[in-house]
Order: C-alpha cells, then sequence, then structure tokens
C-alpha cells in the first residue's frame, strides 16, 4: 500500500497522477502548504520538509520524478515505464530527468520572486530570467510532440506524466500561452486522461475529508 | 562509441567521470562556456545549446543525471546501476533525481546572482536564498553519509557520481565548510577515487589538445 504526502497543486501531482494510471491503491495525506511551516509534525516523517513524501514499505522516496520512475518499474504490465533494451529507454530518462530539474525548478523562481515572496523581497528581473529559461527548454517539447503524440516509446509513459506536471504549473502561471502550439495540444491530451481527472477528484476529496484548505492562494487553485 | 560534449567544471563532469568508471571508449568534445555564444555550431547538434550532450549511435542524451543512469544500465557488469529487485533500487532513483533537481540548480542560483551577472544584475539575497536552501537540503547526503560510506545500496553507485558533482560544484563555491562532518569527509572519498582523477586529466588533455581555454574564468578552475 503507498502512502502519498502532497499538498494541492504542487509537483507531489505527478505520483498521484501516475497511481492512477497504474489503478494501484493508496493513501493520499494532504498537507497545508508550505508544511515545514503549518504542519511540523511532517518533519518526523520527511526531515527536508519537502513534498512529496512517498512511503512503500521501508521505502522513502521525495524526488517527484523520481517517484514516478520508481512506480512505473514496479508495475511493468501497465507499460508506462520504458526497459533499457527498448527503443525509447534514453529518451525516457532524460524526459523523466528533464521535467523537474530543468521545466520545473525554473518556474519555481517565478512563482517565488513575482508572487509567493513580500513585496520587498519580489524581483521582476529574475522571475522573467527564469522564465524565459524555461519557454527556451519547451523547445525540445515542442520539437518532440510535432511529430508524435506522446515524448517517447511510442506511447504515454511516466514521462508524459512527469514533463505533464511541468505544463500544468506553466499553464497555472499564465506562460503556456507563450509556448508552441503543438506543446499546447499536448497539454490538452494529456489533461483528457481520465487518470489525469481521478487524480485532481482525488485531491479534492482529501481535502475536504481532512479539512485542509484546499485553496490557500488563488495562485495554488488554477484547476478550482 | 560515445561522444559527450562537454565544458570544464560543468555538470557534464558527472557523464564524463562515469565514463572512467566504466571503463568505456569514448570522444570527449571540449566546448568554450557558454557554447549558446560562443561556439553556435553547436546548436546544430543540441539546439538547446545546453551541456552535456551525450552521443551513443541514433541515441541524444542532454540531463546529466540522466545519462548517468542511462551508461549504469547499458554497463551492468560494473554494478553501479542499481536494479529494480535489488533493495537499493528506491533510494537510488531518489539520488540521482535530486542530484541535479535538489543538489545542483539552487547552486546555479548562486553562480547565476554572486557571480556571472553584469554588476547591476546581481542580487545577493537571492543568492543566499538558495545558498540555504542547496545546505538545507544537503542535510539529507549528512544523514546518509554518517552510517555508510556511499548513497545506496551497499557499495559505491551512479548516484554518488551525480550527487558527487553537486558537492563539487559547493566546494567551487566555498558552500562545502557550511555542510556537515560527514558530507565533508565522504567528498574526499569520492575525489580519491582513481576515475575522477582520471576524468580531471581527460578533461584537461582534451583542452589543450582542441586549444579551448580550459580557465575562462577563476570560478570555473577551483581545481587547477
Amino acid at each position: 500500500m503507498y502512502q502519498l504526502y502532497h499538498c494541492v497543486s504542487a509537483r507531489s501531482f505527478r505520483p498521484l497522477w501516475l497511481l492512477e494510471e497504474l489503478q494501484q491503491p493508496y493513501t493520499l495525506h494532504l498537507l497545508p502548504f508550505p508544511p515545514r511551516a503549518l504542519q511540523r509534525s511532517y518533519l518526523e516523517l520527511n526531515p527536508l520538509g519537502t513534498i512529496p513524501l512517498l512511503l512503500h514499505g521501508q521505502v522513502k522516496l521525495t524526488e517527484s520524478a523520481a517517484i514516478c520512475e520508481y512506480l512505473a518499474a514496479l508495475h511493468p504490465k501497465h507499460k508506462l515505464g520504458v526497459l533499457p533494451h527498448e527503443a525509447g529507454f534514453a529518451a525516457y530518462l532524460n524526459w523523466l530527468h528533464m521535467s523537474d530539474a530543468t521545466l520545473t525548478f525554473p518556474q519555481t523562481l517565478v512563482l517565488r520572486y513575482q508572487h509567493f515572496e513580500p513585496p520587498e523581497r519580489r524581483h521582476d528581473d529574475v522571475a522573467q530570467d527564469y522564465a524565459r529559461w524555461f519557454l527556451a527548454r519547451l523547445r525540445a517539447v515542442e520539437a518532440t510532440v510535432s511529430t508524435s503524440d506522446w515524448l517517447c516509446a511510442g506511447r504515454f509513459t511516466a514521462a508524459d506524466v512527469a514533463v505533464g506536471y511541468a505544463l500544468m504549473l506553466a499553464d497555472f502561471l499564465g506562460l503556456l500561452p507563450q509556448s508552441g502550439p503543438a506543446t499546447q495540444a499536448y497539454w490538452q491530451r494529456l489533461k483528457q486522461r481520465p487518470a489525469f481527472a481521478r487524480a485532481l477528484q482525488a485531491e479534492q476529496a482529501a481535502a475536504r475529508a481532512q479539512g485542509v484548505d484546499s485553496t490557500p492562494s488563488p495562485l495554488l487553485r488554477p484547476f478550482g
């Protein structure tokens, strides 16, 4: 049984969505954002205070793209992972790593210095530096989904979930209209996955059941 | 045959080091930094202009941690990868992803806003925000290497190479003395790997042979 610790709209949405794709049973623990300030007891489970956290028996994972890779590998019959002997293996790994290191982190700078910091600590130029940086890297997605429905291996994989969350965040930040048309069409395809809708529903149901405010900031409810 | 595109001291050092660990033949192409400004022809190979780039037959990879994972998986007899049935598999994936997304990206903010930008575009507060951010996340390394020589699976793996580069960068930025004693001892162990020394030698030999300035900035020659 998987235990997933998640905040509304945060990158822990990746494992949530993937668990729904894999149709695995899981317990969803919804935390107020940021948990290291608002739910100090969480630090006993994850001393870093970051989300996500996935508990699976004795195993703990904290990196959202790593969790996607882990879950896909543990449930091979769903073919959401790509194996070393398959032609798409290198691309699969590259997209998984790119999804967070290259396509999500720069957007967190936009979020931080344009929205989250108090006015006197905001830096529009830093936010713009990294919005540009993100959009430049996103051209790799545009080049790929111009000629194929999914990123690699000729099928939907965990890499699409991982990169999909970066597009979800870009949509939320208002950056997506500056991406290419193939990227925007790809995001529409991703949102039509039944598991994507189920993950959003699970998030809202958990927020209600656990009494967590699922809209801590207008910025965190792009899909509300 | 592997073709690796690399800049001195950049995160492409990860695959260079791993190729030396695996004792695989490779061609090392050294580029001036930043290549997208100083060697425009590189954009034909990698339109993103980022480094690293690994070419392997028809395969192209651009994410340094993904390349480490790829190379380790393709050469299983060296046991630098961890397989799904092994106890350390989850930790291996988590460290690989953490190495770049969580432990390297924040340091690039320090580099950019404290050193690379012209004085009028520098932001000491942003550099400090991310130096703190990095050091907080580094506590996960401290907790792990306090009780074990290597990060996972009870042996040296590609995850140590990937995280090792983040420590190399921290050493270069002067952040390492603020890390814990186990982390500092771990970095000393990593530097004693014969393959680490061979990678540094290969870098300098390629710079001489290809007429690339291997010291484009005092910041880029921490080990010179």
